[in-house]
């Protein structure tokens, strides 16, 4: 190609209160110009938890979003307080305010970009193992939230059915069911090395 | 609660190219009054292939996105041509384009909403199989893709390195793995059956 695609020209046209819109002019590959819309998210990114029971259930959280419209399954989730907190400490408190427990054991699952396309925002995914006993839930006034635990097998047949749709969600209730099943897979294996 | 989390007013702030940002004013379930970014994405969703080649391998497209500044690993995906668009149409037409081949076969595995807390875009993924042999891309001059095959393998543990980010492309992948194991999982318990 003759050209990369590159920024030529940035204006903010919205400083918001948890995102900046750009209009930025974008040299295409092709070498000609086009603007495109970009979103900058402030937070510096959020963090969620797969909480997971003692007994094998996963723990989510059942809230009313008004930008879709609906009631969301999602992960325990927040923003981070400030771009520079790391992703597990953001997790656990998002952990411990919405659902009231806490984790003995945090583990990296994966970071996703919600939408690089267009959009900066990303959230880290932990594993949540050895939670405590609920306590009180600590909502700010703007949340209203249960707690609802499901088996994975449900939780894999909502994703499947398209139930379950939050992409942090359906990407995290799924690197845990990669997990469990890859230590599944090696048993199996296993299993087979003793047969031959 | 004395109030419902409700929508008491909305003010367009921009309407850009690809998406509208609007402020609302929303009443919180606490009954105080603040003011929400709320992004309506105006193609009314887009939709995605994880395409798996007749070895196994799975086919990813590289390219730069200058919002998070590196070059990603992504599924073929694309934005509906207008919203009533059935998702299974934007994601073969998708896979064509990016990486010159079609699917004999295309399944639904799951529906994501990139960020329902702000956001209503939504993306419908579909696995792609029985693929033909490539024939040229068919890129815009925005476009400059180079198409990558991985096995599974490879992909999980990039996801679990947090190496592939984007979040449709997470979801998918492992999605596709969700559904392989599940069946490598009933083969075991099947083993096992005949064990005893």
């Amino acid at each position: 190609m003759d050209y990369e695609l590159t920024r030529k020209d940035r204006r903010v046209i919205y400083d918001g209160k948890i995102l900046t819109l750009y209009e930025d002019l974008m040299q295409l590959p092709g070498g000609r110009e086009e603007r495109w819309d970009f979103v900058h998210h402030k937070h510096g990114g959020g963090a969620c938890t797969v909480p997971v029971l003692e007994d094998g259930r996963i723990l989510l959280v059942k809230q009313y979003r008004p930008m879709v419209d609906r009631e969301t399954l999602e992960l325990p989730a927040g923003a981070r307080e400030d771009p520079s907190e790391d992703g597990s400490i953001t997790a656990a408190r998002e952990l411990r305010e919405e659902t009231g427990r806490s984790a003995g054991v945090m583990t990296f699952l994966a970071r996703i970009d919600s939408m690089p396309a267009w959009c900066d925002e990303t959230t880290d995914i932990y594993l949540a193992e050895e939670l405590s006993e609920p306590e009180e839930q600590l909502l700010d006034d703007a949340e209203e939230i249960r707690t609802l635990a499901f088996t994975l097998e449900e939780l894999l047949l909502r994703i499947f059915r398209g139930e379950i749709r939050d992409g942090k969600t359906v990407a995290g209730i799924l690197a845990y069911a990669a997990l469990r099943r890859g230590i599944h897979h090696q048993l199996c294996h296993h299993r087979r090395g003793e047969e031959t």
